[in-house]
């Protein structure tokens, strides 16, 4: 391990131990430099590989401020169910239960930049986390995406993945709608509970990295599998908040 | 209006009507100067305005990335619920139903960096959105800041406001968990839904600007009344998923 890498190391222990709170400031890079009796280019180093975490953010005068206390998830773990899961030490399954070509309605095509009536591929995936079944995906991809998506193995444990590795495809932006809904029939019986009990739905819409729109999809996980943890403060935000719809 | 301000004006409603989708590139300075026949320097004027709503990202090379369609929240906003009621164009109501002091608990204790068992107040709110009863808040407050919130009129409309104007707290930090949760007693009597039913649950601490823990909150949306938007790319990710706990 570089010098580097296990001062990163320490600052990182000590955030998460809470030794520093949220929004307190991390000490200078000269106070750090003398701390770890190291050369300040490394400690500078050390701090970008916290910044890259989304441990600690924007400086301000000599110093930095600690913004979480919890490591990002790279946008890769954050999209893909598979790699989130192996990410964070669980096994991941999946199964295709419905594959089928249909017109897009009028909000899929929005959401895809086509034109309504356009044929898509709306895909309905079930996905286990250590063998619970824990999320139901309803996906709908644009037309030109679709061969790639049919040619998979039904059981492929990670999409994003094989879509990489098949056709060079790169998920890149996002945008995400979170709330909490009633679990449905299918969804009842899908993912093992009782109808009307509390799911926690994902809608997002992702694009590649030329900015074309690929999948829009709605994601309902079982209440208890998954929470979505965010971080924000005065000078960066990304989270917003929308009345119902 | 100034000039920088009627073009951020045409390029928001382009962003908004989907002109540029998600992850598409804007035109470049020079590009925009000669379509709005104006000054480079105003035209960078209108985009950095676009940056500070969340619109538009990142340059890469020459042009900026289009992040989102909706305007992003302040933090004030997302962080009092007032404040974003306003900004979206309704009317916040709210009621301190309890309010007492008590010793903390060990996780209480935790997110507000206090000894276990030293005093906070706990207040419970309902708070409504033009008229309709949308969200229970459970409250913790950090002994420090107890006597300021215990002299707010019960029916504030916002703490958050008030606790500047009174004792010019502010709150500039938050970490956010959000999961799906089923409606208990109490939840399903305040909000008048059924027992069972299912709440969106934001669970949240915040800290003053010298990083002190202000509060941490239970906030629990009956649902359909908010959803919480986010946008992400491969460079800019504040979202987290964790499995549940």
């Amino acid at each position: 391990m570089a010098r580097y890498e296990h001062i990163a190391g320490e600052l990182r222990d000590a955030i998460v131990r809470g030794d520093y709170q949220i929004g307190a400031q991390l000490p200078t890079e000269a106070e750090l430099a003398s701390r770890f009796n190291a050369a300040r280019g490394t400690v500078r180093q050390a701090v970008a590989v916290l910044v890259s975490e989304g441990l600690v953010g924007t400086r301000q005068g000599a110093r930095r401020i600690v913004l979480g206390s919890e490591r990002s998830q790279s946008f890769a773990e954050l999209h893909s169910f598979a790699q989130w899961a192996r990410s964070v030490g669980h096994r991941a399954g999946g199964l295709v239960l419905d594959s089928r070509r249909r017109p897009s309605t009028s909000s899929e095509a929005v959401r895809l930049a086509i034109t309504p009536g356009e044929e898509v591929l709306a895909v309905l995936r079930l996905r286990r986390l250590d063998g619970e079944p824990v999320l139901v995906e309803r996906t709908v991809y644009a037309s030109w995406i679709a061969p790639a998506v049919e040619k998979l193995d039904p059981a492929c444990e990670s999409v994003t993945q094989e879509l990489y590795e098949t056709v060079g495809l790169v998920f890149a932006y996002g945008e995400h709608l979170i709330d909490a809904v009633a679990a449905g029939a299918e969804d009842a019986r899908l993912l093992g509970v009782r109808r009307g009990s509390p799911l926690l739905r994902q809608r997002r819409t992702t694009t590649s990295q030329e900015g074309r729109p690929v999948e829009c999809s709605d994601d309902r996980y079982r209440a208890g599998s998954v929470t979505f943890s965010i971080r924000n403060s005065t000078t960066a935000n990304s989270l917003v908040r929308r009345a119902g719809d």
